[in-house]
């Protein structure tokens, strides 16, 4: 019973067959996710909320939302929800605090927005979209991005919003593990999240929000922000959400390395991601994986690590929701 | 007189014909530079300057010196030089502060270090650096930047050392074109700086550092501190610095995307630069140029602007120093 849930493949039911191809894939973090350490229970929980979400962003696209909508609205559901490690339910800084991170790109005119280091907004991805639309930027950081949230008339949240029991005895453990002089990184689950889409008009929009790394320190910037790291679209190769040891994903310009793999070396989407997150970053000793869907609509979910929790529904309208390597 | 000196091309004294090659180029950055605003004695000024970098820099790499150690000191000459937009004579923000990004990336193993808003420290680029070697991140933004330099012993430094009487009357102007509704744009130089190497081991070296945009708000975070955009290197293809208007520089991952041409596609470094800085960002809009380097010991220096302040000396002992577009 309690494996039996975690691969959903079938093929999703289509209201029109003459409709324009879409596609959708989403990850809620890559790590050290294992059967052995995981309740049916939670199990459960995280398979329905991923089934959920993946299903709600692609009913939008089926009603011709545009790639953007689509994006932010999907991750603002994980942002939301405890159980993912953006937004409410972010994990805690060295200091106890919560510094968030976001990141949108159109792959149309390449047209982003970021923002680094914020602690009183809501939704990072929503505030990244308007970094993109309404300034002359790509990316801002720390009070300053606060300062032109606030002219944009977006929430002021107080730190108690983003603060989860689960996530505070994190921190505890990292910071316990340090003073034992124990790697601290073995504990790391990267629970970040992102939304890749081709919209019915054939743009692809990636997405990706996340609080960081547990105990982070000196205002330390993940890949998540990072335009080329953590997240990258282009309608001439592809769309990609990444998640995992962020400094490896940036070094390696995780997200625009697979896109130029395709662009300019002819690879395919999945040769692509795999020469990435299983050659390079393996190699490497980097940990995570990858969402991506191409300009057919192909999608491909792919990490290094015993697991991540991930949903898709690619342009076949094949549907998958899993958590673990194995399935 | 005043043209005469614009182009030195020579053949470099080598003192032995047999020593490993070696190359360097560096850059004080790209924008609306031209003749006919340019006094005789500033011009000289530059170009003696240019000079005696790019030769400091050639002599470090003649006596087998790291090129990290050459990328640091040569792009210190130039922060510490009011010439540039980095260090002493950063351009101000909106708010008539500074705050200061750079980053430096080492070819062979891909390791990076990068910190963007800093206000106090003398050598951003020493900053990045240090990131790189002594702590287990890539970028560190902010006070939290700050908090790591005092960790780290670097020295703190008053407003008063980044103050310059050019560059607070460019503040002015800007917020004066603002007022009267002109696009503020228009005056924009990119007076950020870097440099490339290959050193006498074969490794591949870039730095960046600026002050970023004059009057620049929101935290803004611009290309010269995001590995892939702004500096990128890598043994198997190129290290690049880039200068320009940033959030192109960002969007297109300019330094990534010229390496990637040459990995993937089989460029070579003239043509993966061409390509990019006068086709894709001339189409987007995006001003600037890069310097690079690639394994071979070749040396672009490109730009779509009218002038760039830049020097290089190739492997085959060539060297440049030179301002205008026409050179």
């Amino acid at each position: 019973m309690k494996h039996s849930v975690c691969l959903l493949l079938g093929i999703y039911m289509m209201s029109a067959s003459a409709e324009s191809p879409i596609a959708i894939a989403l990850h809620g973090g890559a790590g050290t996710i294992e059967r052995e350490a995981m309740s049916a229970e939670l199990e459960a929980t995280y398979l329905g909320f991923l089934d959920h979400a993946i299903t709600a962003g692609y009913e939008q696209l089926r009603r011709g939302e545009s790639g953007l909508d689509v994006v932010v609205n999907v991750i603002q559901l994980m942002e939301d929800s405890p159980l993912f490690n953006a937004g409410h339910g972010a994990v805690y800084t060295w200091e106890g605090t919560h510094e968030l991170d976001a990141s949108i790109m159109h792959g149309a005119e390449l047209e982003a927005g970021a923002v680094a280091g914020v602690s009183t907004v809501k939704s990072p991805i929503a505030l990244a979209r308007a970094v993109m639309e309404r300034s002359p930027h790509v990316m801002l950081a720390g009070r300053g991005a606060e300062a032109f949230a606030l002219e944009q008339s977006f929430e002021v949240m107080s730190p108690a919003y983003f603060a989860t029991e689960r996530r505070r005895k994190a921190l505890e453990a990292f910071k316990a593990n340090e003073q034992a002089g124990l790697q601290p990184e073995a504990d790391h689950k990267f629970g970040t999240v992102g939304v890749v889409v081709m919209d019915a008009t054939g743009n692809l929009v990636a997405g990706t929000s996340t609080g960081g790394m547990t105990g982070k320190r000196w205002g330390r910037i993940g890949d998540s922000p990072i335009i080329g790291a953590g997240t990258y679209a282009d309608n001439r190769s592809c769309a990609v959400s990444a998640t995992g040891h962020g400094e490896y994903f940036i070094r390696h310009t995780v997200a625009r390395d697979i896109c130029a793999r395709i662009q300019f070396g002819g690879a395919d989407l999945r040769a692509a991601t795999e020469q990435v997150v299983k050659g390079e970053l393996l190699d490497a000793g980097g940990e995570g994986g990858v969402i991506a869907v191409d300009k057919t609509g192909e999608t491909v979910l792919i990490f290094n690590t015993s697991g991540m929790y991930r949903a898709s529904i690619n342009a076949r309208g094949q549907k998958t929701v899993a958590i673990y390597g194995d399935e």
